[in-house]
């Protein structure tokens, strides 16, 4: 990972940073001038003033995605401020153009203020067809992205939040389909009840997962528990139906399933062997996975999913975000619903052939599959 | 001009805009995603929380400029909103690429109030190196611009006054050399008082011209004049030594340097008569001059510029702007001084080795220029 580490630095370094802004025509000539900017470009601008909409026609508003974050939850990093969001924006933003032909920019807001996100972002608006949200920390990340998808009439979606869930549900669809099993049937713990971990347990439950046990920080949430903010509260309504109340370990004995959204090394090989038989792990704290992938499968795990790019099955958002705006877009969706997400993460299971416990999910440089979940966007 | 508003239109349409974001990394293998996005990226992101000043060197910081707008002034088109502006700031962002490199990206703000506009920029400045503000109208743009220079540790320059006013001084630098004269024996008249106006008036003063007079649509600005704005009331202290009042017409008696920046067609053959011999014309109302550059001519002028491409000596912006922020980046310059201005001025009447009434400016589309202007800013 050093050697990562060090790789990195070296390439953005020596090209500082990712992310060019180029010309799509020809400015050689007084001709190419005079239609690129003055006098022609007159014209457009008469026109879109008299019809605002014509803007997707005749602008980049059309094909371009803002890449929005405050900074406060940085990867696994966490509060590093606006600066230090800007090479993963970046990242995010390339990604767009590789996987989907998307013109993403990077736009890292200097405030924390959910008021004054929500603000800032509809007053940028104007220039793009949707508003992709990254890193914003929770609880905040919930407000925001819901009153910005009420607000704007372009199409608005954290994707810490539902492009994870998208690749998760994914992934767990494959997952049961190794196993032979239905969602009404499993035992599911998700750990952690943040901004990923409330939004997977949002769709599961939307998609026939009865039994959804959440785990914090403080353990088990539950309806007992009184230091719960609004959106826990929420969770502790619609899961729990067995009524736990204790630390991890409580919740995982007898699971079938754990989504770990938390932390590097919480899950103990002693937690899965007290799980149901040959359960299903998703570890996807980053860098360092909540169990290694040998050491579950030493346990008895027998499908382990993780966010790194050195293991099988990456659950990684690549596979959905430039695919959900790419169909967006196209589609002129103006908000995506989680019933389109669902469907994305049905297209993007089936872009596995032949699942198995080393492949429930599509390799995260197939070109292929933004095209199919763009399909399920409409 | 039907014909160029038709085919700009078509251009448009068919490129849906001019600009696309593209990455200038590698993204076709495991290593490469690991380098340049997860979990590689949590290092630069790591470093640069640490010393956010790392973003210029691993970032697009170091390369970036906004192109913003509240679309409430443009081109000489008026208030047709944020969307309308899009085109103009596409075009603005593709020049900044083509001439200078610098990867620009247009914002267009849905609003149109001062205080919301200086607020939103700030917090936006994060991802970018340079805040080049456009089309933004008078009085309006002069609090904006004056705030945020102070406010913000990046560069920020309003183009319609600065680069115009840089643009038209190195352009009269070599009329005046045409013609054989110096700055302090000349009389001025700078008709039209917004953004343009302001600012060429303020560094013409710097530079030794003694003998302007202004007009706005009302007539000669004078202390007289009860109807000023605190902006105006400044340039009725500086300018109008000899206390004139009076219309346009008044004014231009007996002055030898006629500089519109106002509507197509006020100035009248009879006025460039009433000059004195052999006058210098700067008509740069669009797409309409404020004279045909034949009828001044055929009214003894020696010297017509126009905005416009179709004439020679275009005074155009692309001859500054591109090269002012490309020398602000490249030397860490956190504010763009008049003094840079009138040097950069000087180093673009340089870039034509031998002026005459024909040339007094570069060609837009000289590829050396944007570095003279560049080694003038530091």
């Amino acid at each position: 990972m050093t050697d990562i580490y060090e790789q990195s630095l070296g390439l953005h370094r020596e090209r500082r940073g990712k992310l060019e802004v180029r010309s799509k025509v020809d400015l050689k000539t007084r001709l190419d001038l005079s239609l690129a900017y003055t006098p022609g470009v007159a014209a457009v601008s008469t026109a879109i003033g008299k019809d605002r909409d014509l803007a997707y026609e005749y602008t980049l508003k059309g094909n371009s995605v803002a890449v929005v974050s405050d900074g406060s939850a940085i990867l696994g990093l966490g509060n590093l401020g606006p600066e230090a969001a800007i090479p993963v924006m970046e990242g995010k933003a390339i990604l767009f153009r590789e996987f989907a032909g998307i013109d993403a920019f990077p736009i890292c807001l200097d405030t924390q203020e959910t008021e004054e996100i929500i603000h800032t972002v509809k007053l940028l608006a104007p220039v793009f067809g949707g508003i992709n949200l990254e890193d914003i920390s929770a609880p905040r990340c919930f407000e925001i992205e819901e009153r910005l998808v009420r607000e704007l009439d372009i199409p608005v979606m954290h994707d810490d939040q539902r492009g994870t869930a998208t690749v998760v549900l994914a992934g767990l669809t494959n997952a049961l389909k190794v196993k032979g099993r239905t969602p009404d049937g499993v035992r599911v713990v998700v750990n952690g009840a943040g901004a990923a971990g409330t939004a997977i347990v949002r769709m599961l439950s939307e998609c026939g997962f009865g039994d959804i046990v959440v785990c914090d920080r403080q353990g088990i949430i539950s309806r007992e528990r009184v230091d719960l903010n609004p959106y826990k509260r929420m969770l502790s309504d619609a899961t729990n139906p067995r009524g736990l109340s204790g630390d991890l370990a409580r919740a995982l004995v007898g699971a079938d399933i754990f989504i770990g959204v938390s932390a590097g090394g919480v899950l103990k090989p002693d937690m899965v062997r007290a799980m149901a038989p040959e359960p299903v792990i998703f570890a996807m704290a980053n860098p360092t996975p909540e169990i290694m992938p040998e050491e579950a499968k030493a346990a008895g795990a027998l499908i382990v999913a993780t966010g790194r790019s050195d293991f099988p099955n990456q659950v990684n958002n690549v596979l959905a975000f430039p695919g959900i705006f790419r169909g967006a877009l196209d589609n002129g969706v103006r908000r995506i619903g989680n019933a389109m997400l669902v469907r994305a993460a049905q297209n993007l299971a089936f872009c596995v052939p032949e699942p198995g416990p080393e492949r429930i999910l599509p390799d995260p440089l197939d070109r292929e599959v933004a095209g199919w979940v763009a399909s399920a966007i409409r």
